[in-house]
């Protein structure tokens, strides 16, 4: 990525520009269907079946109807009209901190946006369960059985909802959890939430728009990670759907759609699922085929969270490395018994980044978890350099800060040290460290905010 | 248009192809801006900020603050935030019929699509009015003021609202109904409506998504024929404005904006505003421009509304022409004096019509309204064509049907003859003929539906 004085950025952050910024093979595509055709008066067109063809080939058999729309939050809202439809209940469970997009039905059940609000209450029909985080949540990695406790959070909240008349419409949630903090819920904790809320008439909304389309590494999508097992009834897409061309995705099933047309409204958009939108999406497809995106997620994910993990043994800063092929969160923290989210701390390492011309950012609730998501053709040495500045960073931020790695170090090496987790995929699990005591405070924390408004 | 055997149609209701399909100036330009940059990773891009002034640049000043968006339905969407946000009330005014999108709180405000479902019923927050309809409405053509009377109808649903409690935050209204039946609300009739609106403390939104973009031929905006006196709150944009690439725009004044963001909540599009969407969005201004579209459509739709008053004269079944521009109703009935929508007829109309490679679509509440809406590049050629063609098409159908034009003929020249009115734009207003009494049916209403099902 270039700025306007042609000065090169390494991105580690868009991942809507899936498949690198500028594709060739993209830009053509689009290109050349732009100067052929692209309207919609209600004419099917072949890229359209084609492409809705493509899509399905990569989801379980069950998930068959694809509705195309513009949009992550034109899509997440379709999904949540297609589960009122089906369901013909009214309510949504959601996490906390989930963001599922920016139109009013969606700001409803994101309370990674309501809560800026004056008001933070949820809408009535809202019920927000905790989030399945395993390092800041209520079940931690100490937890025996994290995924079946969080899911019976959501158990207890249909019970409440059905002590006061109100009916279970569906539950929805991102197969990982990316504004809300790089969380990546346990595995099982979807089949049970799906069991809990299929028994009360309700359905289940995957929510992939921001991780999707190989970014995990082992899969393709991400609630695959969860096993075979778990089928969702509606799975959303968008952001890296297109490279950038605004698009989107609702898949579904027969059940699903059929009950949908039986409404008697019939579903229409103007730009959905237009030719040109449909060969954009065809080329990224094959991009990632051709070029095996996803295997380099795996890999260089792989590999980028080794790095990291490295870096949290020498910097007490660090307090957990976790995530999936290259969706990765590093969970700043100034005290890594409290867990005390280190805010000011990431921020000023974005904006260190940045005058070094790389693009990080910073998320979750207390915008101290370093957000990775780069476009799938990050290379090696991508990784090596960020991590890299990021270490170089880390040191100085820890000497104003007074804190030392040697007490850190010792208790790594001692009773409270557990072990560094890694599965077939080269992926390491989160972990944690402990015992240092020190809650360093940033002196300029308002200096540092101020400067990053901007 | 050429279909995939390259056979030549001619569109006459793509007014999302607005300049023209494939337009080498605007494929180029997205194609070029594709090829250089197309991401949003929160960093600004030139052509936002150009683009943005020059859409200002057609407005009253006073709409100053764009919000650039993905869809019509976004952009609809976010015209309600940004109401409630600023009034603080929940309260939605909407017409008979309108249609403003297909999200969920769109489809809350459009009686066109929430009446298609067997719960008819609008929301507890929706007030349907009166559609200021002068062929079809309450208040017709006879009436002295009918823009004073259907204001006077949002002014009681106002005060019924109140009574109950309720706050109205915000009017919305095509400038000029589309999906409702090509209606033409009375001049004057935004302004008395926005000042009960306004009195209850409430805003106008213009919806211009279908109407907008010089269509209107004597102004920029729909809005815009009401007169200089008269400025929405809120202009929302879509279909036209990127000649089929997925964008639209919320403009709306500094107060507004200023009210939205003071709620803490940050408004984020992943989509909206990319660099492709802007270099496209200019190139279609610039193509407006340099080639007088406008002015086209002003002429060209004036030619075309003169040569459908010409059918009306010969032909039975047409009960009404109405437009400014290129947006233009001829309103098909089988009883001229009970003004019975002839909808098979129009259905029929638009299957024969597609036979012989013309699109046009019949649309209103009783889908029998032909609807043109043409690429603005329509000639004097394309309208004698579609027009010659509708006239075998009338005259097949009144054979068929037993309705004879002598009759008519004679009334017309008689004492329920109105004048012919025509504006200094070549315009011909709202008129009707009168008094013959035969109310044709089909023999093959039937068929016609199912052949044009698929």
């Amino acid at each position: 990525m270039y700025n306007e004085k042609d000065e090169k950025y390494l991105d580690c952050i868009n991942n809507v520009a899936h498949v690198g910024h500028c594709h060739p093979d993209v830009v053509e595509a689009g290109a050349k269907q732009m100067e052929l055709l692209n309207t919609n008066s209600r004419f099917l067109h072949d890229n359209l079946v084609l492409y809705a063809q493509r899509l399905q080939a990569t989801l379980p058999e069950k998930l068959s109807v694809c509705y195309f729309v513009n949009s992550g939050s034109e899509a997440n809202d379709l999904a949540l009209r297609l589960a009122w439809q089906y369901t013909g209940h009214k309510d949504i469970i959601t996490l906390e901190n989930a963001y599922h997009g920016h139109v009013s039905s969606l700001i409803d059940i994101s309370p990674y946006k309501f809560q800026q609000m004056a008001c933070a209450e949820p809408s009535q029909h809202v019920h927000v369960a905790l989030s399945p985080d395993i390092y800041r949540g209520k079940y931690c990695e100490d937890h025996p059985d994290p995924a079946t406790a969080y899911a019976e959070n959501v158990k207890d909240i249909i019970e409440q909802a059905h002590k006061k008349g109100r009916k279970i419409a569906a539950f929805i949630a991102e197969s990982l959890q990316s504004c809300g903090g790089q969380v990546i819920p346990p595995v099982g904790y979807f089949q049970k939430v799906a069991q809990h809320v299929r028994n009360a008439g309700g359905i289940f909304i995957a929510d992939e728009v921001q991780v999707g389309f190989g970014r995990v590494g082992t899969h393709f999508w991400g609630f695959q990670i969860q096993g075979e097992d778990f089928v969702p009834d509606i799975v959303t897409m968008g952001k890296p759907i297109g490279n950038g061309h605004p698009m989107s995705c609702v898949i579904t099933t027969r059940e699903v759609a059929e009950s949908f047309m039986s409404s008697g409204m019939e579903y229409f958009n103007t730009f959905g699922g237009n030719p040109v939108s449909c060969a954009i999406g065809l080329a990224v497809l094959d991009v990632i085929e051709k070029e095996d995106l996803q295997g380099n997620a795996l890999h260089i994910g792989g590999y980028l969270t080794r790095l990291l993990y490295d870096l949290k043994k020498r910097h007490l800063l660090v307090g957990d490395v976790r995530g999936r092929g290259l969706f990765i969160g590093l969970d700043l923290v100034r005290n890594r018994d409290k867990r005390t989210p280190a805010t000011a701390e990431a921020q000023d390492v974005i904006y260190r980044l940045k005058e070094q011309r790389i693009l990080l950012s910073a998320d979750g609730p207390h915008r101290n978890v370093l957000k990775f998501k780069p476009p799938m053709c990050f290379s090696r040495e991508d990784a090596e350099l960020v991590v890299e500045k990021i270490d170089q960073i880390l040191t100085d931020l820890e000497k104003t800060l007074g804190l030392q790695m040697s007490e850190a170090v010792i208790s790594e090496n001692g009773h409270t040290k557990r072990k560094e987790p890694s599965d077939e995929n080269g992926l390491v699990h989160p972990s944690i460290g402990s015992s240092h005591k020190n809650t360093g405070t940033l002196p300029h924390d308002k200096k540092t905010k101020k400067r990053l408004k901007t």
